[in-house]
């Protein structure tokens, strides 16, 4: 079974303080990749205080292209000091990660579609690694770089390696109603769009509502939870919020 | 006129000491390179004494395949830091340089040969950039990672580019004779094995009678010269050592 993990950038950094990590909940997280089989995880994680605040302040979101190289290259270095931080945790847990940077392998359409050829990460899976991605910046159109979020590489990731299902490990338990409540399962966005509640943040690449959303265009079962349920995930389990077409 | 630029390790470090850049002939090698037409290079820098020190010490060579992840991430932390400071560098002096980590990219058969799909870096190409890329650790046969050689990836990419001719530029004027005279032009290999003065070092990737060698093997032409050379050769000539089968 090859499972796609996302890890939310907001839950491994402390997102109200630029350029943080959050040791003790990334310490959590290998931990819990430690502890799972790793023949069939890849693993994506977001960008949190490290890349939306530079972004933001250049510019760059997952819409508007950016031609500075400056201001491409200061959002790849803080994505790259968050990377690398989560790739020695990891490796120091145990787990067989190793780092493969998407703007190496993607291109971005204008229709925000990512391309981008998948054969190295699945024979790195095949060695019996775990290949670790992060949200980046890709060449967009041939024209400059914008930003593709970790949830659309997950996304990706999931169809290109026909990945059985997709966890997005989240800061929350999972997708809540306005009275705070995880939603069990989410089959059609209407059913829900005027329950969820998606609270504003410096997140330059979208919030709650607009994960479901693209998640449900999805053939492979999503599940959104938060870090107490991750070890429940990776034993195979959905905990949280499934999002699936029914 | 598409042009792939090896700049050597031992170029751009002080090889006598681990982890250290050579500042000045960075900066002489990013004022070269601003002043060229961008829209037709691509850069590929070698590892010198970030990369090479770390991979002899855990035992990684372009042959022998690792697949310890803290070995493998040790390689890929020392890379990225020379990495950065090389991006950093060719920004400030204005040169329009996007990160490409070959590790995201590319599988090494057991012959030595990489596989990987280049559609991406000739799209940043096409959008007005000069994609940089490294000396770095690749997946190996689906068994664990070993070398891809700074040489390597250029020859690779002046082949899948279709590149008009690839120039690596070294720590000498070209190939030297046992005088320490530069040889103008090697069609074969036989003519000049003998006469090549090749020191031994700590270069895990091999020194330059393999470098010409494998040249040899291209159908693309090479030019090796020294950093005084630079600026002619971007301006299109062929100074130090013609490398191209009759």
């Amino acid at each position: 079974m090859t499972t796609v993990l996302k890890i939310g950038g907001s839950l491994i950094t402390d997102k109200s303080d630029s350029h943080t990590i959050d040791e003790r909940m990334l310490d959590r997280v290998a931990a819990a990749i430690a502890g799972a089989d790793p023949d069939a995880i890849v693993l994506v994680h977001g960008g949190g205080s490290f890349g939306h605040p530079v972004a933001a302040a250049h510019g760059i979101t997952d819409r508007d292209i950016v031609c500075d190289p400056r201001a491409i290259n200061a959002v790849v270095a803080a994505m790259t000091t968050l990377h690398e931080t989560v790739l020695e945790v990891l490796t120091d847990a145990g787990v067989p990660a190793v780092s493969v940077p998407p703007r190496a392998i993607y291109r971005k359409r204008t229709d925000g579609t990512l391309e981008g050829s998948t054969e190295t990460i699945a024979e790195i899976l095949a060695a019996g690694f775990i290949p670790v991605l992060h949200g980046d910046v890709v060449v967009h159109d041939a024209a400059g770089f914008s930003v593709a979020s970790g949830d659309g590489i997950a996304l990706h990731l999931a169809g290109a390696l026909e990945a059985d299902r997709i966890g997005l490990c989240t800061g929350v338990a999972g997708v809540l109603d306005r009275d705070g409540k995880v939603i069990d399962r989410i089959e059609r966005f209407g059913e829900v769009a005027d329950a969820i509640d998606d609270p504003e943040g410096t997140d330059v690449t979208g919030g709650m509502a607009r994960k479901v959303q693209t998640l449900l265009e999805m053939s492979t079962p999503a599940t959104i939870f938060g870090i107490e349920q991750l070890d429940t995930f990776l034993a195979g389990n959905r905990p949280g919020t499934t999002v699936s077409r029914a």
